[in-house]
């Protein structure tokens, strides 16, 4: 939405030109207006509510964030609550439940129509990450031995209630789901050809308790609108929109960014969070790390007069860690990634292990090699360092050894994570890279105590 | 596709049962059909397409990888070719063009319809990036003065080959797009209503050189099926569509998901890339970062002769390292996903700065403190280290002003890199952790030069 439309109405607003107002909120989108109420002052949201038109207000609330929708409830009467309600689709009734306090959940439960409560209760019995909380009841159903034209009367009949029409489900008189058959599909047939024979029996469908991730990311790659679920007797019980399939996937991703960078992850878009919320997402992992860090100093400590006999050995601890630290941090990103996609399966643990196997022993012997005519060049000759050649040859075979351990711990670990159960983005850099430091330096060490006879 | 399934059918295809083949295939989805030919001899690629129903084929074709398209046109005839491409849609042509070496380039030109080379030629001159790249222009168009039944009408006539019908867009004879006006609506409209009074005349609109993963973004922003895309003169040129948003969102996570570990992206799923591939998208990087550390050597190079005269310093180098390094991810990492989501703007760089100082004096003090404590209790006491309190205080001194600093740089670069027009992604982690790393040990070596007296 231009900047300049936002400040205009504002400024009508302000100026109490309220069919001004109204005016200009007819030529914006839902998404828009909502975004619109996070601007007006506190004292002017109720104004403002009252201004939309009764056809879109329901979805706008829908599209507000929290703070304005509870202070919405707030100050509207019952029979505005209802009338909201009662325009609102269930899947956002339920996400609205979920956020706002105990004493306005019993007065929306209240005020919400009498079928709709039943289904509030039947879906709060889903786990938070199941097809089932994520669904939408309101879709058109259909029956096999419908013609064309009835299928067309019963959806226009309904379309007005309906999140999605453009897929149809037909059922039987269990509510056994049948098959599915799109507008599209009932548009190209005669009017006097029966549903049965146009229905696809072999439709893409979600189980209730199925991972709703997954169910996201069946929707990329069938390029699916809607996928009916259904419970353990086959019963329709609701839809899943492409819609509300993008908004799982965008936070899966958020989250798994989050944790590969050892964030807990929280819902909120950032700038909304306290900092005391941002706080508590991110010290627990850092102690976590800070401790587990201890080991690499006592590895360090433990070879304290080594150093001291070869200062030099010091200066090189950052680069081998680093470099280790970044060559695991890579392989980790990339097999997190294949994982959230389904394009590496755990079945395919040995073929990822050889392929990086072998990346690794390319890369480490540029590395060294880069490394050793670094030493020589540049810190001998041009910076004036005395590096002798022993202890470049320590260095590079420790480059070498840092680089092909790293890269088989980064593509091992979160692929065993996701076997065992656990969330294979915890898996990556962070960890990976205290993991790498430790292994590295035994190595580093090693090799000094082995070639300087230390 | 469950696994049986396929076996199955590689089973039948071995023994030559084919037409027990072509029930099973009818019962499976497009996407599944593609993904069995990965399974299949070379030798049985052409077999099995030859038993594909005419109808899916050209799908199945689009949802196949690079290799089998390529040994499929080679086999084919140029009158099976012309049929597939006759049937496919045009941004998948234009996609399976850019793929394919020169020799089946021509050879595909020669067989393509000719309105589609037209269109094709066009497709080619649009950036990589952009919306223009990724439209179709298989659309149904109305005009403003035509009544529902007479959309119905075109609608019916033209349904067979446009890949959405559900959208359908309302242009003057100029091609301006005037309006757009669903299915939806006209399914609940009167017959006679004219389509100038449906219409949405402020739908959500994209330029032909608008950023790709802008509009998509906007998909998902405004749950939207399609979006017109239209030239400098208001022109409809073509649309596009929620699967192909959603793939360009899902490819731009991955980038800047590999970007933040320091790997350049290829478009290919990791277990079809090469090892020479992987290590090229690898090693610039790790080069670069390499030499970066050498910053971090020299630093420690000149307080070589404090570190012997204390040699524990030496021993906490990783800890400082690391915290440091792991803090400004954290920031980043959250900053880089805020700008991708569009949550967080550059003009929000002075409110995400005071948040994370704030954060980061909380984070700090916490650190610190534990670090104290864990240096008192297990070090000295438990483990029998004897780091003496003013080298404790060093430590903790440093801790907190390398997690203030970290969380500063982690923050702001992102959003800097953003101004100047740099992918965001690239100020993350591992770059984010060489500048730490340098800025922690300068702090480091001076705070002890002052408390240690060196």
């Amino acid at each position: 939405m231009p900047e300049l439309i936002k400040t205009d109405i504002l400024d009508l607003l302000e100026n109490k030109k309220y069919s001004s107002v109204k005016t200009e909120l007819e030529k914006l989108n839902e998404v828009d207006i909502a975004e619109l109420f996070d601007e007006v002052s506190r004292e002017d949201i109720l104004k403002l509510f009252r201004l939309l038109n009764k056809d879109v207000a329901a979805d706008v609330f829908s599209y507000m964030d929290v703070p304005t929708q509870q202070r919405i409830i707030e100050l509207i009467s019952d029979k505005e609550l209802q009338q909201v309600l009662n325009d609102m689709y269930l899947d956002d009734t339920v996400d609205l439940l979920g956020e706002m306090p105990a004493n306005l959940v019993s007065r929306l439960l209240k005020n919400a129509p009498k079928d709709m409560r039943v289904h509030i209760n039947q879906y709060l019995n889903y786990p938070d990450n199941s097809a089932g909380s994520i669904m939408t009841i309101e879709f058109v159903d259909l029956k096999a031995e419908m013609t064309v034209a009835e299928a067309f009367e019963k959806i226009r009949a309904t379309a007005l209630d309906k999140e999605t029409i453009y897929t149809c489900y037909v059922t039987d008189r269990f509510r056994v789901l049948e098959g599915v058959v799109t507008v599209h599909q009932l548009l190209l047939a005669d009017r006097d050809e029966k549903i049965c024979n146009l229905m696809d029996t072999h439709a893409i469908i979600a189980h209730t308790h199925d991972n709703r991730e997954d169910v996201a990311m069946n929707f990329s790659k069938y390029g699916l609108l809607a996928m009916p679920v259904v419970d353990l007797e086959n019963r329709l019980v609701g839809i899943v929109t492409v819609d509300d399939a993008m908004d799982v996937l965008e936070e899966a991703v958020t989250a798994d960014i989050e944790t590969m960078a050892a964030v807990s992850h929280t819902e909120k878009p950032y700038l909304k969070q306290s900092v005391w919320q941002i706080w508590k997402n991110r010290i627990p992992w850092l102690l976590l790390l800070m401790v587990s860090a201890t080991f690499t100093g006592k590895i360090i400590s433990s070879f304290e007069s080594a150093l001291a006999v070869f200062p030099a050995l010091t200066a090189f601890i950052p680069m081998l860690m680093d470099t280790g630290g970044n060559a695991g941090g890579q392989a980790s990103a990339t097999i997190v990634r294949g994982l959230a996609l389904d394009d590496i399966k755990m079945s395919d643990i040995l073929r990822v292990l050889w392929k990086e196997f072998r990346v690794s022993l390319l890369m480490g012997v540029v590395l060294a090699a880069v490394n050793f005519i670094k030493i020589i060049l540049v810190d001998n000759l041009l910076l004036g360092s005395n590096v002798s050649t022993e202890i470049s040859i320590v260095i590079c075979i420790t480059l070498f050894s840092a680089v092909v351990i790293a890269k088989l711990v980064g593509c091992t670990l979160p692929i065993l994570a996701k076997k065992i159960g656990f969330d294979p983005a915890v898996m990556a850099s962070p960890f990976i890279t205290t993991i790498v430091d430790a292994l590295a330096l035994l190595v580093y060490f090693g090799v000094a105590s082995a070639i300087l006879n230390i």
